[in-house]
């Protein structure tokens, strides 16, 4: 899988072969063709693979509360290996293709739906304890800050002068109950 | 322009010729190679205009509060059209370039910055007549505004399940002063 994702990121999705995949892994291009129908489901699992140990839904889940939430999506955003740029470009890559590939936008869509659904009981909790604003949908709340951690990632990738740390620590100080 | 715009989002950046472009236009290719110094340049220009033809900073200056900017936002976002494939396609291809061509991601970056800095100004005349939550420094919430939006399309583009509308209300009740 990780053969895949630096091929992606090096030469580009539509760029990349099975065959080229399977030479990257050391494997034998039949035992890579039989596991997968074909390039956009090897990518796809990849792809997803890597999105998924990069930010894992229990790490998430962990977290427990919006400020422990806001710390990780801080500390993933404004670490030094944050604008790691094979991971960054199998993001812009995938979303890309996402657009030209059903198959793969309804895969990206179901995990987005689940790291959404994790936040929103994060937030509802933190709500019901008094730690959160309330009178704001927690789904909404969630929307937003899935949302603007992929928006200032990609912020951060275009302009390195964005302060990803500062946006953050605002969010945060504006969902605490005044 | 309209033509290079066109041919991005059809068959990808990569694809793109400048006699591809000509020839859509109908201009002859001489002129075209004659105004720009390559294809970069022709589909940096093209991509830099297209932004800021979807996204007028005159019109992002003239909603002159943060309410009026979260409605704009809002309507870019909510509208039938907001999905445009055209537009949200070249977002998508001009990001992905950006992160391999250093002179299109300082474009991006500096444009990024424009509409930074008009957003910032905003915030902070909201929070001096009392409109906004104060104690925030404006430049963050500028920067986690333009995050947000551009993370919201992201989103929705990969998830229609994103209610982005929901999103954006509730930005707009947790940035008034309570």
């Amino acid at each position: 899988m990780t053969a895949a994702v630096e091929l992606i990121a090096e030469v580009g999705w539509g760029r990349v072969t099975t065959r080229a995949v399977a030479e990257r892994a050391g494997l034998p291009h039949g035992s890579v063709s039989y596991h997968f129908r074909g390039k956009q489901e090897l990518l796809t699992e990849a792809a997803l693979t890597a999105f998924q140990e990069a930010v894992p839904a229990d790490q998430v889940a962990a977290a427990a509360t919006v400020d422990g939430l806001i710390t990780l999506i801080s500390t993933e955003l404004g670490g030094p290996e944050a604008l790691d740029s094979v991971l960054s470009r199998l993001m812009l890559e995938t979303m890309r293709e996402a657009e030209r590939d059903p198959a793969l936008r309804d895969r990206m869509g179901a995990l987005l739906g689940d790291y959404r659904r994790i936040i929103a009981a994060t937030v509802r909790t933190d709500q019901q304890r008094g730690a959160v604003v309330d009178g704001v949908p927690a789904e909404a709340v969630a929307t937003f800050l899935a949302a603007l951690g992929d928006g200032l990632l990609l912020h951060a990738l275009l302009d390195r002068e964005v302060d990803v740390t500062a946006a953050l620590e605002a969010v945060r100080t504006i969902l605490r109950p005044s």
